[in-house]
């Protein structure tokens, strides 16, 4: 019999009871899952953020695990939580695009979840992670069909976070989607639709900086030289050796990138 | 055979070794044990904050589930280890006030651990996290009976965190209990002590701003506006739409509050 | 059939999906492993810091745990990823001194990690925590013999990080080796070397104070006078009362210390 396992990716940080109060719902119903932080430091109601980072870490996941998303401007509000089978994993989300990424990439049948018997009652105004999320991911993974859990939609909420507009001939506007811990910006430019960086002149303006070199691994350039670097998500990533890019360039998730190709 | 389940709260941070040692020492001693952290960010000696903390979310765990709370500035002096008996769970703690709020609550029976067979040896000055209370609660987790730590005691310490005081006939004075990640105040005033709030006129002095509206969502008002919203530990909170009320306000965890009622 | 137990170490922090993503390869390939996160906070690229971290908790866990470790500057250089036995537990980490700590306290046998079949692939030029560390810490855990991952060597990285320099007949020069969340500031000064200075007179030189007291808890002075207490983990601390010392001091992680004994 298969682990039950639960993924969590929330902006609810680390210093308040709201993840400990979830996993104790979650153990209250299924206890034997195990429990897996994938990130509780999602940019508060940064849908995008929180898009991109479960994206990055699904597919290393086995089969059947449920993963929890709660990133939720609208609790309170009229949007549906959804439930999403792709990847033949699971998806529980509130409807806010904040599972576009996967959508997008993934054949998959979408649901809105309307089935209260599966909440914790009564429901509060804002605590959805605790009162809907939660529960409906530890009984999907105690074996609930999903189907019990309402019926199928196709008008979820889809956004495309990581396209980057082209704008010329040569040219593309993009976006950083994320800065990491290092201060790497990981950026929309895919390696998949850029295939050929290292091998002709291009230019990318971050900030107040034009940066027209590549990389293989990150002590490549001095310090205070910034780089292109393919990252372990396939999109380009902007870094310097043994520092921080962002800091240098003055760019946060969502700064403005421009692509220009010779 | 249910599985042991032992949560951990404390003020230790995560950068340190601290959490994963006690982690270590919990395994060694009872290895089925699943752990669940409910927050290691309570503010350092914040005996009040580590109360409310624990009190919002243990009564979410299943029965006989160990709460582990290590807020402890008076470690290596002579207060007591205690174990609290409450709600079928059991609470694992320094004798400080921390386990007030679920006293307050929950009829319970308090022991004075002493018996020195549970702990880690040699016991150090300055970690009883590692060397009393991670062992007591692995072994408790693992079956021991609570009687084995030590006698029952009538006397540990207990402290008002949430009850406003009364200042006039329509006038009290509370607190803030904590500032959550988003910013959110919660107060120690509770819905259920002031159930009418949102039905009749009221003044709420925070800072330099006098509140008088409630709402029942968070996006219920601009920016800029802050408003009384019943939160999900059932206390009112002070927050503004899409941004930090305590930022707003400049208060932080502790700051006073005048509520009158007109 | 014991638990399999693996603990993690990094410089990832708890921001980004790195540390998600590990985990889910872990459990693809060892669904019944137990992870125990030591520390991902360690400051990045900060080898000494995390030896450090790591060799307080590893001697807390029990047998045939697997401790995997990725602060890693040199990822996608020539470093090689080794494995060393030691204390009947293993290690996992890049070969750059990260595992000095443990190698200098216990008798060990080191390998290089060379046997691809056990890393995911195509291992990727930067994150090596995902492609090679995990995957090869879950087969370990799995029941995998080390002699299958490389052949032993002798070579290993080693550097002194906690061996203060005699300068002088009654005179050494030391370092902060940590500063913990508290700001109490962990020197390199152990009490196995050092165990008489709450008998006798000296000075420690920190920042542009002079310590000359030693106490046995927290709560011996009064705020704003730091002192010395042997901590948990063996080491001598530089402690102020309800306070930070490190910020009392202006000092961070690898300052120097100067110990004059009389």
């Amino acid at each position: 019999m298969p682990v039950p396992l639960i993924t969590l990716t929330t902006d609810f940080g680390l210093s308040d009871h709201y993840v400990g109060t979830m996993k104790g719902v979650i153990l209250s119903i299924c206890p034997r899952a195990r429990i897996v932080d994938i990130s509780h430091g999602i940019g508060a109601y940064e849908i995008a953020e929180g898009a991109f980072t479960l994206a990055q870490a699904y597919r290393y996941f086995p089969r059947r695990t449920v993963h929890v998303v709660v990133v939720d401007p609208g609790v309170g509000t009229a949007r549906r939580p959804i439930l999403v089978e792709a990847a033949k994993q699971y998806f529980v989300a509130p409807d806010n695009g904040v599972l576009s990424m996967i959508c997008a990439r993934e054949k998959h049948k979408a649901r809105a979840i309307t089935n209260e018997r599966y909440f914790l009652k009564p429901v509060s105004q804002t605590f959805h992670g605790r009162d809907i999320f939660a529960p409906v991911g530890a009984h999907l993974a105690a074996g609930v069909a999903p189907a019990r859990f309402g019926k199928l939609i196709a008008d979820h909420l889809r956004q495309d976070f990581d396209k980057p507009v082209r704008t010329g001939r040569r040219a593309w506007t993009g976006a950083v989607l994320k800065v990491d811990r290092f201060g790497n910006m990981v950026t929309n430019f895919s390696a998949a639709e850029f295939p050929d960086l290292d091998l002709r002149a291009f230019e990318m303006a971050a900030g107040p900086r034009r940066i027209s070199a590549t990389a293989r691994h990150y002590a490549a350039y001095g310090p205070g030289e910034p780089f292109l670097i393919v990252g372990s998500a396939g999109y380009y990533e902007i870094s310097v050796s043994q520092g921080s890019a962002a800091k240098l360039l003055g760019c946060a998730a969502g700064a403005p990138l421009e692509l220009t190709l010779f």
